[in-house]
C-alpha cells in the first residue's frame, strides 16, 4: 500500500508530525509529496493546489491512499471531492477514523491540523491513523447495516462517472496557475513519473 | 434564505430536533423535504439518494443552504460532493460551524447525526446553527489569510466547473433506482416545482 | 492490577459496554462493583453514592483504579474528588486518556457516558482504555517539564492530606442515607470484603 | 458576580484570550489574578498553586466564580477540588458549559489551554463563557431529573463539609512554598485584600 502526504501551506510546520505518525502506525510506503515544514510559504500550495494533486495521484493509481488536510481539513476535503475516483473523509480523531474505514471506505483522509491541533496532536494524528488502518476497509458499522453499506458505495462509485468529466477534459478546462504550480512542485511529479500506472498529462 | 434539511434513513429520528434547533437558531424559511422521523424505514432514502437531492436542490436555486448528513455525516457529505455547485463541510460542533462560514463559505452542511449524538445533542444543534449562520459568510481566518481564501474560493468554482458534468447529463448517466426513490419522495419533489429557477428533469 | 467498574444509575445501561471495553484493552482485573444495567432505577445509585464508593476502593487499597462516570462525567468526578486520596481525570478521548495518565498519573476516570454517547461508544471507550493503560504512568508530558510535573503530585499528595479528614471521621459526619445506599449494594461490599487492606466500617 | 480569571504558567500565553472572550461573552466583573501572557515562567504558579488560589477565592466569598485551567485542565481541576466549597467542571465545549451550568451548578471552570487548543481557540472560549452563562444554573437536565439532581447537590454539599478540614487547618499543614508563592503573587492578595468576605490568614 502507497501512501501519499499532500500538506498546503497553512499546515505545512504539521507534515513532519504525519509523517513521523504514519511511521510509527503503519507499514504502509509513504511519500511526501506536498508542502514541507521547510518550504518558504511563497512556494505556497494551497489546499487547491493539494486537493487537485490528491485526486491525481489517486486517479493514475500512483497512490492508493491520500492523506491530506489543511487550517480544518474542510477545505483540502471539498477541494479533493471535486474530482473523479476521490472518496474523502474528515478525521478528527481515532473513532472517526475507524467509521470512516468500516462504513465508507474511502481513498482519502483530510485532517484538521490547526484547528483542534495543540499539545500532543502529534499523538492524536497516530492514534487517528491507527485506527484508520487497523482493520480491513467497508465492513460496515453497526453490522446490520453491512450490506445496505456496501449498495450505497457501489451505487456512489456509479454517480461518481456519471457526474465528473474525465481528467484530460478536466485539465483542459482548469485554471493554468493550478497546472504551473502543481508541475513545479517537484517531489509530485517524481512520484507521480515513477508510479502512476495511467498517465494523466498535465499541461 | 432559503434552507431545505434533508434526512437520510439511518438518522431520521433526529429530524425533528434539527427542525426544532433551526427554528430558535435562525430566521431562515426552514422546508423539511426528507425523511421525518415518522416515515417508515422501508421507504428508505439512503445518503445516496439525499446527497442527489442536496445538489438537485442547490444546483436548480430551490434552496440557498442544504442542512443534511448520516449517522457519521461523511456518507451525505461525500454522496453531495459528487455534484456540481455542492460545497459542504461537516460540522461536529459551533466551531467547526463558524470556520466553515468564514473560511470555505460553503452551502451545506454534514451533520453527525448517530455518532457522538447523546445527551443534549439538540441543544449541541441548536449551537451549531447559531454560529454557522450569526456572520456574513466568507469573511476568512484568520483574517490576515482573507485574501488568499477568495482567491481560493474562485479557483475552487473554476475548478467545479471544469471537473462536473452538466445536470442533464449526469442524469441521464445515473442509475434510474436514485431518480425513482427521489422522484417519489413527496415533500422534495413539491419544494422543486414550487422553488426551483431552473427546471431540472429527473428521469 | 485491580480496576473497580462502579456505575451510578443514569448510565447503568453502560456498564456492559465498559466491561467489554476493559476486557479487550487490558489485562487487568476488573471487578464491576456498581449498577448494572439489569438493576432496576429505584435501586438507584447516583453519583453521590458511587463517587463515595469509589473513594473508599480506592482509600481502602481494594482498588488500584475505579472507572466511573455518569451522563456527562462531571458529576462523578466533582463526587469523587471530595475525600482523600482520589485523583480522578474527565476522559473524553483516547487523547484525554493518555494525557491524564502522563501528567497527573491519577487512579480515577470519569466517563461521559451519555453526552457525546452515540454510535459506536463502546469503541471509543475500548481507545480511551487503551491509550489510559498503554504507557507507565506519570511520566511527563511535555517530556522537559516531567520533573515539574513530578513535584506537583508529590505537593498535591501533601495538600490532599493537609485538606481532608480521614475517612472514619468523614463516615461520621456523612448523611446516614449514604452509607445505607452503599451498605445495601451487595456487589460492592463484598468486593470490600476480599479486598480491603485498610478496613473501613461503615456505619 | 464576581469572575476570577487564574492562569498557570504553562497555558499563561492563552490569559489575554480568556480575558477577552468573557468580556464579550458575559457581563460579569472579572478579575485576572493569576499569571498574565507577559510574566516570566520563573515566577511560574503551577495548577498546584492556582488550584488553591481558586479555593482560597471562593472559600473567602471574594469570587463568585473561578476560570482556570493548564495545559488538558485536568491538573487545575484535581488541584482546586482538594479544598472545601469548590465545585469544578472541565468545560472543551459550550455543550459541556451548559450541561455543567445546567446539572451541577459549579463555581469552577477548568479549562483545556493547551491540548486542543489551536486555530480559534479563542473563539471556542466565547463560545463556552456565553453558554456557561446564559442560563439560571442548576436548572437540571434532562427536566425530569431536575428533583434528583438537586437533592444530589444538596448531598454533596454536606459531603463537602463531612470530608474537608477548616481552612485555618488546612494553611498549617500546607507546604510552606505553597503560602510564599502565593502571597507573593501581588494581583492575587490585592484581589483578597479588596473583596473576601471572610479573611483568611496565609502564613
Amino acid at each position: 500500500m502507497r501512501i501519499a502526504v499532500i500538506n498546503e501551506v497553512s499546515a505545512r510546520d504539521k507534515n513532519k508530525l504525519i509523517l513521523e505518525a504514519l511511521a510509527t502506525a503503519t507499514d504502509a510506503e509513504v511519500f511526501n509529496i506536498g508542502m514541507c515544514d521547510t518550504d518558504a510559504p511563497e512556494l505556497g500550495l494551497t489546499y487547491i493546489h493539494t486537493g487537485f494533486m490528491a485526486a491525481l495521484a489517486l486517479a493514475s493509481g500512483a497512490a492508493d491512499f491520500v492523506v491530506g488536510g489543511c487550517g480544518t481539513g474542510q477545505g483540502f476535503l471539498i477541494s479533493a471531492m471535486q474530482y473523479p475516483g476521490v472518496y474523502c473523509g474528515l478525521l478528527s480523531d481515532p473513532l472517526d477514523a475507524w467509521l470512516f474505514s468500516q462504513i465508507n471506505g474511502g481513498n482519502c483522509a483530510a485532517l484538521a491540523l490547526n484547528k483542534g491541533f495543540g499539545w500532543a496532536g502529534d499523538i492524536n494524528l497516530k492514534y487517528i491513523f491507527e485506527k484508520l488502518f487497523s482493520d480491513e476497509s467497508g465492513q460496515g458499522y453497526p453490522i446490520h447495516r453491512r450490506e445496505s453499506q456496501k449498495e450505497s458505495r457501489r451505487l456512489l462509485a456509479g454517480v461518481n462517472r456519471a457526474a465528473h468529466k474525465e481528467f484530460p477534459d478536466i485539465i483542459n478546462h482548469i485554471d493554468k496557475s493550478m497546472l504551473s504550480a502543481v508541475t513545479a512542485h517537484k517531489s509530485f511529479m517524481e512520484f507521480m513519473d515513477q508510479y502512476a500506472k495511467t498517465k494523466i498529462i498535465l499541461r
